[in-house]
C-alpha cells in the first residue's frame, strides 16, 4: 500500500525519536489519530485536555529531543497555543499536528463547527506563526519536502512547527519524494578561527569558567560538553534554567550563580574571573538574580548555538557541537581556580527540630533535597519551588525540569507526565505549589492510566505565594484559592493504590517522606506550610523588585 | 484623587453592567486585579486556569449582556485565546484586560518571563487580533477615547475586545476626556423601504413564520421579538444555536428546525411556507441539519444585526432593534397558520420502564426534560448531550446555554459557573459529557467556593460520545478516556455538603432526580449508561456524516 500523508510525517516522527503522540481526538483529526492508533511504533497519549496534552509533548521534548501533539482545528489547537508558546520560549521542538476540515470544505467557505462562522479558514495557522518556527499545511504534493524542510527548521532552533492535516489529504497517497537534509556543518574558517580566539583568551586568563545554558542540553550536547570540563579543568557555575546541564555531583561544579542576590561567594567568583565561557545560555530575569548579574561583555564569550561571540566578533555559522568539539581536543588541561565547597549542599542539621514542629521553608527544602536519588527526574514548579528547588544538590544522573523563562503556572504537573512517560524506568517527582497545580490537576490521573508511578509533592501554602511575595498587599484576595482536599485527588481521579499523605508538621513529613522512598506505586504528598513560608531566593526577589521589574 | 487608567476603564465597564471580574492574577497584571479588590461594586472571581476564567467570562456575557476576563502577559493571555475566540464565534462581548510588562521594560527589550526571550512585546496582542473586534494598549492619554471606541465596538458587533495595560501605566491618572458614543440609527430610508418590503411580502404569502436567532438573544432584543410575535401572531421554530431565544411555552412555537435529519413535520412546515424571517440567525452546520435545511433563498427574508435582505436587495443600515419595531407596529395580526402539536414535548410514558431497567438515552433526555422548572438556566455541554437537550420542552422563563457554533468541549463547566454568578437567583443545571468534563472538571471547586448550589449531570458513557459516532472505527481507543470516579470530585475540590450519586439504572436515576429537586445545596449526579447511548440527533448525525462534511 502506498504511504499516506500522515502515515509519511508519522514515519519521519519515529525516525527522529518519537514514540508517543500526546493529544485530544477532535472530529477534524481523525485521520491523524487513526494513523497513530494504526502504527505499532506509535502510542496514543490522550490528555484531559489541549493544554495539559501541550505540557505534557514539552515535558517528554524535554528528555527525549522532541515530541509531537496532536489537536483539532480552532478548539483545540488554541487551547494548545500557550504550551506551544512555552516549548518556543524554552527551545522545545513540537511538532504540532493539526487536523483541520476538507479542502472541499474551506474552498466552499461553510459555516462549520469550530470555525468563527464566517467562512475563513487561515486564521488559526496565523494565530500560531509567532510561536512557531515554521508552518506548512500538508498536501500529497508537498509532504515529502515540507516535512524534512519542517524536521529541519525544528531541530535547528529547537522549537515548535505547526503542521495542519486537511482530513480529505491526510489519507491520499504521498506524490513525489524529497531528499533528507543534513545538518548544516560550520563554516570551517570561522569554527577554526572562534576556537582560536577562545584559546589564547583562556591562556592569558588567570582564572575562567563555564556557564553551560539550557540549549546544551537541547541540542543533546551535555556529554560532549562534560568532556570539554574534563579535557580543560575549567569549573563551571549553572544558572536557575540551566540546572542540569551538567551533573552537579562533581568537583568541577562551584555551585548556583544567581547575580548578586544568592550564593554571594560563586557570585563573586564567576564574575571575578578573567574569563567567562557561557554556553547556550540565555540571560533572563531569573537567570540574572533580577537582572543584578554583572558578566563584564569584555570578558564574557558567548557560545551560542550557531554562532559564537568574544571580544565584540561574531563567528557566524559556527555550530556549538563543533566548537565544544575543537576546544575538547585542542585546550591543556590546567588547574584552575575552583573554590572549593561553595556549591550548596542539603544542610542535614536543620533536620534536628521537634517533630511536632510546623514545617518551614528552609526544613522543608533541605528535606526534598535530601530525598533526591540517582537518576531521579525532578519536575518543579514554576514560582517559590523551582526558587527554593534550583538550590538543591542534584545527585548522579538527577535532572531538574523547570519552565524558568515562559513559567507559566499549571506546567509542572503534565509535564511531568511527559517526562515519566519518555523514560518509565526512571523515578519521576513532581513539586508543585496549590496554586499552580489547580490548573491542571486533572492530569494526575493520566499517571494512573499510563500506569506510571511518580511521587507527588503538592505545597499548600494557601495560594499564589510567589505573588504575595511580589504584589502590593500580599493578602490581597486575589491570591487565594479553593480549598481543596488534595489528598482525595488520585483517586478520585482514578489512581489505583497511590500512597496519599496529607503532612502539617516535620514529623509527619519525614514519616511520609520514609514512606514515599520505599513505595511501589504513585505516591501524592500535600505538605501544609504557613501561607509565607517561601525559599530563600522567593523572599530574595520579594526585596529586588526595583530591579526585576527595571524602570 | 485622580481617575487612574485602569479605574476609568472598569468605572465603564460597571457602566455597561459588569459586576464581576473572572481570572487569574499575575505579576504583570497587579494593577488590574488591585484596581478590581478596591472597587466595592466589583466582585473578583479568581478561577483555576484562564481558560477556564474566559469561559466563565463567555457564560456571564450571556446573561448580562457582556463580561469581563482578566489574565496576566503571555502565559494567561493565551491560555484563555480559545475562549475568546468562542466568544467571538458566539457573539459575546468579553473585555478581555491583559496585563502587561511597563513600557520601559519593553522599551529596553528585557528578556523576561513570560516573554519568548527575544525582546518583542507585540506577538501575543497580534495572536489575539483575529478573535477580537478591537484592541489597544491602554495609556493615560488614550484610554478616555479607547474606553469608548471598544465598548462602542465590543457592542456594536457583539464580539470580544482586548486591552492592554502596561503595569507603569494601569494606575497613572486619566489625561483628557471623551464623549460617549452613541448607538447608531438607522438610515430612516433604508428601514421604512426594508419594513415596507417585509409587510408587502408578508401580505402576499399564505404562510410565513419566524426563525428568531441567536443574535436577537445576544443584543438583548427577545422581549421586543416577542411582541412582534404577539402583534403580528406569526408562528415561529427555532434552530439549535438559537434554542430559548423566544419562549417555548407559547402556541406560537411550532418546535425545532433542524433539516431534513429531524422533526420532519416541522422541517416540511418550516420550508414549505412562502415566506421564512429570519432573525439574527447563522446558516451553520449545527443550525442546518448538517446542510440538509433548504431554506428557498427567494422566500427567505434575513433580518441581520444592521441589515437586512429580502428578495435579493440587502438594506444597509438598518438596525434589528428598530426594524422589529417597525414591524410590530405596522404588522397586522393574522391567524397564520400554526400546525399544532408539533412541538416536542417530553414523552412521559418512556418513564414506565422497571426500575431495574439499565439507563437508555430514550429514558434519559425525558427525565431530564421533566426535570425543568420555569426559570432555570439549562447549560448542555457540546455533543451527544445539547443535540439531545436541544430537544426537551423548556418552561416558561428557562434558557438554554450551548456553544453550538464552537463547541469547544470543557466549555459547559466553567460557562455554568459564569452563568451561575450572573444569575445566582436562578436555579442553573449543567449537564455535561464525562470526555468533556474532564477538561476543565477543577471549576466544580468554584461553585462551592462562590455559594453557588447548581445541579450538575455527568453523563459518563466511558469517552467521547459524539467521536464515537463520527469516526471510522467507533472502538478507536483516542475515545477512551481516563476512569474517574466522579462523586468524589465535589468534596475533593472544597464543595461541602453538596448532594452526590452515581446511578446505573433507571430506578436509581429517578430516586437521585427526585431528590436534587428538593436539594437545598449543590447537586452533583454521575449518569452511566453504555458507551453507545446517544440522543437521537447524535444518532442521526451519525447516518449523515456525507452532508456533515461536505465533498
Amino acid at each position: 500500500m502506498p504511504v499516506t500523508v500522515i502515515q509519511h510525517v508519522l514515519n519521519r516522527l519515529k525516525d527522529i525519536g518519537i514514540a508517543d503522540v500526546f493529544g485530544v481526538p477532535g472530529d477534524y483529526s481523525f485521520s491523524v489519530c487513526d494513523a497513530v492508533l494504526a502504527d505499532s511504533q506509535l502510542r496514543w497519549v490522550g490528555c484531559c485536555n489541549e493544554l495539559n496534552a501541550g505540557y505534557a509533548a514539552d515535558g517528554y521534548a524535554r528528555v527525549k529531543g522532541a515530541a509531537a501533539l496532536s489537536t483539532t482545528y480552532g478548539v483545540g489547537e488554541l487551547s494548545a497555543i500557550n504550551a506551544i508558546a512555552g516549548s518556543y520560549a524554552e527551545h522545545l521542538p513540537v511538532f504540532h499536528l493539526v487536523g483541520t476540515p476538507r479542502m472541499s470544505v474551506q474552498a466552499a467557505r461553510a459555516i462549520m463547527h469550530h470555525t468563527l462562522g464566517d467562512g475563513e479558514y487561515g486564521l488559526f495557522r496565523r494565530m500560531s506563526e509567532p510561536v512557531v518556527v515554521a508552518h506548512a499545511v500538508m498536501t500529497p504534493q508537498n509532504v515529502a519536502y515540507e516535512t524534512e524542510r519542517l524536521i529541519h527548521e525544528a531541530l535547528y532552533h529547537r522549537r515548535p512547527v505547526y503542521m495542519a492535516f486537511p482530513a480529505d489529504l491526510a489519507e491520499q497517497p504521498v506524490l513525489g519524494a524529497a531528499a533528507l537534509l543534513s545538518s548544516p556543518a560550520s563554516d570551517p574558517v570561522a569554527l577554526d578561527s572562534a576556537a582560536a580566539a577562545i584559546i589564547a583568551a583562556l591562556e592569558q586568563a588567570r582564572t575562567a569558567c563555564l556557564l553551560p545554558g539550557i540549549l546544551a542540553a537541547r541540542t543533546g550536547l551535555s556529554p560532549l560538553l562534560q568532556r570539554l570540563v574534563d579535557a580543560s579543568g575549567l569549573p563551571f557555575a549553572t544558572m536557575a534554567m540551566d540546572k542540569s546541564v551538567l551533573e552537579e555531583d562533581q568537583t568541577a561544579f562551584v555551585g548556583m550563580y544567581d547575580g548578586a542576590i544568592m550564593s554571594e561567594s560563586v557570585g563573586a567568583f564567576v564574575e571575578g574571573c578573567d574569563r567567562i565561557i557561557t554556553v547556550g545560555a540565555l540571560m533572563s530575569d531569573f537567570n540574572t538574580g533580577a537582572f543584578t548579574a554583572r558578566l563584564d561583555p569584555a570578558k564574557t564569550i558567548a557560545i551560542g548555538h550557531h554562532r559564537t561571540r568574544i571580544d565584540g566578533t561574531v563567528y557566524q555559522n559556527v555550530e556549538m557541537e563543533e566548537l565544544i568539539g575543537e576546544l575538547t581536543r585542542r585546550l591543556v588541561y590546567r588547574s584552575w581556580r575552583n573554590p572549593d565547597g561553595m556549591a550548596l549542599h542539603p544542610a542535614k542539621e536543620a533536620a534536628a527540630s521537634g517533630a511536632d514542629a510546623p514545617i518551614t521553608a528552609e526544613a522543608l527544602y533541605v528535606r526534598w533535597g535530601d530525598f533526591l536519588r540517582p537518576g531521579d527526574q525532578l519536575v518543579a514548579e514554576t514560582g517559590t519551588i523551582s526558587m527554593g528547588l534550583a538550590f538543591a544538590a542534584l545527585p548522579k544522573g538527577a535532572t531538574f525540569h523547570n519552565q524558568t523563562l515562559w513559567g507559566s503556572i499549571g506546567w509542572a504537573t503534565p509535564a511531568a507526565v511527559g517526562i515519566a512517560a519518555a523514560a518509565p524506568g526512571r523515578r519521576t517527582i513532581l513539586v508543585t505549589g496549590d496554586g499552580s497545580h489547580q490548573l491542571t490537576a486533572q492530569e494526575i490521573g493520566l499517571f494512573g492510566r499510563l500506569g506510571l508511578k511518580p511521587v507527588v509533592f503538592v505545597l499548600n501554602n494557601s495560594g499564589y505565594l510567589i505573588e504575595r511575595l511580589l504584589c502590593r498587599d500580599s493578602d490581597a484576595a486575589y491570591n487565594n484559592i479553593a480549598p481543596w482536599r488534595y489528598t482525595e485527588l488520585p483517586q478520585a481521579l482514578g489512581c489505583e493504590g497511590w500512597l496519599t499523605a496529607r503532612v502539617t508538621t516535620l514529623g509527619e513529613l519525614d514519616a511520609a517522606l520514609a514512606k514515599a522512598g520505599m513505595a511501589c506505586g504513585g505516591v501524592y504528598i500535600e505538605v501544609v506550610t504557613g501561607p509565607y513560608e517561601a525559599s530563600p531566593l522567593a523572599r530574595k526577589l520579594h526585596d529586588s523588585i526595583a530591579t526585576l521589574y527595571p524602570k
